[in-house]
């Protein structure tokens, strides 16, 4: 392809909304332009980037046998009313009304198209394992996309859904996207780091993101120093810094040579801080309690503390009772912070976050600042497993100005619930070696997750069993976001220049650069041009009116891994030669003309080899 | 690919809004599903051939120097308030408003968005002939949405737009995208009716669309029994029976032995035919005068009678004004029918309807069924060419009860436009060679056309010309249905039994059924299939545990061009065959099992090359 018969508009200048490097260089390089805020068009070069990682990972679905299939985007809004999704989804879903009134959704996500579709369709066990995936446009309406297309509104993405019997048939197929992810993400270039949620006290071995170090990354993730743990923030966990009581009646012992519980005088200290200050101890030995509001509460609360008045919707006769919003205490050492996901994966809450001082005033009979979960009766209280560990402990009174001193759990309070909802932070222990755990930013490329019978239970999907009795099938999802594995593969190779592809990814493997498209050197980078590709390699020939070092410039910018450099001087003589530079190196040599094509296709195998290993 | 590891869900049963083969048999062979009226997902087998329609298309683009490009499927509607479509595209565009109430658009078509990159980063005539095109989902809410894929609500179009200096330039282009569809459906094994626009007597060259024939068309065609002459009842002209009078002095001088204009009582007399039974003479003496409203008018109507009272709004400065809606009256000949859509193409309208009954009143001053364009300056009167050429005609006289007779164009009224705004129909001569025209319907699959400057101009693209001097592009659109396309060649190709694809869009090309899959069978049909595959032909192989009969029902619907069945009679002795059978065929043939990869990859290689060629 010449450069003048394509559309690849480069600019020197930086656009002001391009803080990152795979944006600044996919904008500058002419691979892609805004259309609005959070939407993008992949231009000619771009789209071969796109196309090439779109073709790795639909060879790697195939060869694990998924099968490709192709749902439409915009989706009925009735088959989300049926999973209860509709309501539970939020605004990042982009909802439509047609003409007829009718609702639709642009698909963020197709868990309920893909059931929808095997539902009607499954009868037998003998159908199963079965996977599917599309490779298809998903839209989410954020409310801040940035970083170009590392987080825009409308993007693609692989997204596979697969259908078991049981859970080993489940677990065998998730190790193979496990494999199959792998795979891809190594041969794009990428170096990934797999998140596992099962790395540590959380249990359950049900899901595992692949993220990419970035500097703006969504993600915090920690990681161990000594040993292979990563855990996304998110689900982290910790070696305990604390003796946990597995069981009340320990906690109960532990507290033994507790004195009683105390009243005491706090007047005007309301931080954690002042009362640290005024009673001259530090904050491990406090209990904080914080008063959480959930949102779409899909646990069963009617025995809970305080939830008599809930307002509570009924979903499908199967699904378990939803909360449209609930209210919870949560008492965790004074030292440490809630993580809020941890917290609303306990309550099955779509979102939780910390309660209106009104809503704390009204449910705690006292003002803001003296909660403590002693005689709180009219919440749910969440116990952090710190807190099990206190048995001589200062904590809130429900009083204006009164805290308790030495107040026990197991002795003093109990709790609805015990559950690991602590923020893991840098410096904390790895919950697998006990090593030092560090904070890295990341973004998310992948994601696997055994879904279980969410969908299928609530869309009540069947099938008959061996035995002829009717049973619901388990099911995971597996995504990975084509526009983010591209940006990241920018993000990892390039250097201040512009761009460096792995020739998988690279929109074109050469770039012949004529020092002048005339003459014979115009005919030798035709010549080479078109035995080139007949070697089938994919060729960039920049046949434009512009100075070399114009053209250079282009090059290193658009990132191309091969440039042969064609020029009058070296093609002078006996010996013809033409200098090739790897984009990654900074020194070319001279190559004998008559041997280019093979040392090209030579190395070009090579690279592509090594990274399909 | 064995049938136990992939999905093709066969059915024998047809549900019962499938009405037209082509739904039918992708319904029954396991290539779509329906998520919703008018929406359908395509299944492994469905999206295989699919595919394969999306690759020819591809290739011919790219052949003809197109340039892919991804913009988004949602598109913010700013640009289509740009170009005036916001208002003027009807309630066929799916409309959104996002959580921050901005307005978007989920793609009907492209011209905003293709036209907003291009203005974006032109700047040279040296950048133009630019040509630029997608393979994308497209969105359009049909009220009734039927035939399956073959009109659906969402929906993957091929849509190119090209830009440049002039016309013998877009010319070039639009003659190689001609030429390219052709090639593609050839390719697909589509017969197509390339109908032109300019072919008789409307003028101009600007538009091809390519129609196949469907019973269940969405367009009327007028074809000629003796020529090559094709064209849309939309835009079909006819041989004139008439004197066609090219200027108002003749039809002067034809009307000078005319008597003059005179009144007539016609008492109770309201339809033509009772006219012409009160007066014993025939509609073809008659000018019918009929009064349309006309919405989103693009002309400059402030010179028009009666049109100073309109309500009109401007559009961009350099934009002609828009007409919310006018009134017009057309005269035609008593005997023809007005087509509307040829009105409104001379109207630059969007659509036109018949004035409701208290529109005609109050413009026309006189009941319903008397108006006539003599006298009539309340409105701009339409004239069609048949009424020319009446110099002694029974027309309404706008007041009750009364009609003329001996009305004369030229002499008792003139035009305000002379036009040809009649239906053509069966029986008509053809414009060409003067032969008798024929009606079929047909499905349009692809259109090409040449813009010129609606959207560069009203989207304010320019770039400077060779002078230096600010100029503006013209433009080309070219756009293919790609599911129509596909669901177009079942139509085409199928008998009672099932589909029968041609080798270019099959699924697969060859399907192995073995009698029984065991033993020696298994054995062989597992080689053989690995050979097949080896020699790069794609193989199905029927390894389920059923019947004969069914298998060999399903390889029929399903259509696979090549037969191979595998039994152990065959098989057996010291020169051992298999059975060959073209789908297309009613005979098997015997085939050495030694020569039947050889044979296969010859006959499929033929096959491929004739409708390449």
């Amino acid at each position: 392809m010449k450069v003048s018969q394509t559309f690849i508009p480069t600019l020197r200048e930086v656009p002001a909304d391009a803080v990152i490097v795979s944006h600044r260089l996919m904008f500058r390089s002419g691979m892609i332009r805004k259309l609005a805020n959070g939407l993008f068009a992949y231009l000619p070069l771009g789209l071969k980037s796109f196309r090439k990682v779109e073709r790795i990972i639909r060879e790697e679905m195939d060869a694990i046998g998924s099968l490709e299939i192709k749902p439409t985007v915009v989706v009925p809004g009735e088959l989300w009313k049926e999973s209860g999704r509709w309501e539970t989804f939020g605004d990042g879903m982009l909802r439509v009304k047609n003409r007829l009134d009718n609702d639709f959704v642009v698909s963020p996500t197709a868990e309920e198209a893909f059931t929808s579709i095997v539902r009607d369709e499954l009868n037998s066990y003998r159908q199963l394992p079965l996977s599917l995936y599309q490779i298809n446009t998903k839209y989410r309406d954020e409310v801040r996309p940035r970083y170009g297309v590392m987080r825009g509104r409308e993007f693609v993405m692989k997204d596979a859904y697969s259908f078991h019997t049981n859970d080993e048939s489940l677990d065998e197929h998730y190790q193979a996207m496990g494999r199959a992810y792998r795979r891809i993400f190594k041969r794009c270039g990428l170096t990934v780091i797999p998140v596992k949620a099962d790395s540590g006290a959380m249990g359950g071995s049900g899901s595992e993101e692949f993220m990419v170090e970035s500097e703006v990354g969504d993600n915090t993730l920690l990681l161990c120093k000594s040993c292979e743990y990563a855990a996304n923030v998110e689900k982290a966990a910790c070696k305990p810094d604390f003796n946990p009581r597995p069981s009340v009646e320990l906690a109960r012992a532990a507290a033994s040579s507790t004195p009683p519980l105390e009243k005491i005088d706090t007047p005007e200290v309301k931080t954690i801080e002042e009362l640290c200050g005024f009673l001259k101890t530090n904050a491990k030995t406090f209990i904080k309690t914080l008063i959480y509001k959930a949102v779409n509460v899909e646990l069963d609360l009617r025995e809970a503390p305080g939830c008599s008045k809930l307002n509570r919707v009924k979903l499908a006769p199967e699904a378990p009772e939803l909360y449209p919003e609930a209210f919870f205490a949560v008492a965790i050492r004074g030292d440490l912070d809630v993580n809020e996901v941890k917290l609303a994966a306990q309550l099955k809450a779509s979102e939780v976050m910390l309660a209106a001082d009104t809503d704390v005033v009204r449910l705690t009979g006292c003002p803001v600042g003296f909660a403590g979960p002693v005689g709180l009766a009219s919440l749910p209280v969440i116990v952090d497993h710190t807190v099990t560990a206190l048995s001589d402990a200062v904590t809130g009174a429900l009083a204006k100005d009164l805290h308790y001193k030495h107040a026990a759990y197991g002795r003093d309070f109990e709790a609805w619930l015990i559950a690991d909802v602590r923020t893991v932070k840098a410096g904390d222990r790895c919950p697998l070696c006990g090593g030092e755990l560090y904070e890295k930013k990341g973004n998310e490329l992948g994601h696997i997750f055994k879904l279980g019978y969410k969908y299928t239970k609530s869309m009540n999907v069947s099938y008959l069993d061996v035995d002829g009795k009717s049973a619901i099938p388990t099911m995971g999802c597996y995504g990975i976001g084509l526009d983010r594995t591209l940006a990241s593969v920018i993000e990892e190779h390039h250097d201040d220049d512009g761009i460096i592809w792995p020739v998988t990814v690279a929109p074109y493997q050469v770039i012949i650069v004529p020092i002048k498209y005339d003459g014979a050197v115009k005919e030798f980078a035709d010549r080479i041009a078109g035995d080139l590709e007949k070697s089938g390699l994919e060729v960039l020939l920049d046949d434009r009116d512009e100075r070399p070092g114009v053209k250079f410039k282009d090059a290193d910018l658009t990132g191309i891994p091969f440039r042969l450099v064609v020029g009058d001087k070296n093609l002078a003589g006996d010996n013809p030669k033409v200098e090739v530079k790897r984009r990654s190196e900074k020194e070319n040599r001279l190559v004998e003309a008559g041997k280019v094509v093979e040392e090209l296709s030579r190395l070009i195998q090579n690279e592509i080899a090594e990274l399909n290993k």
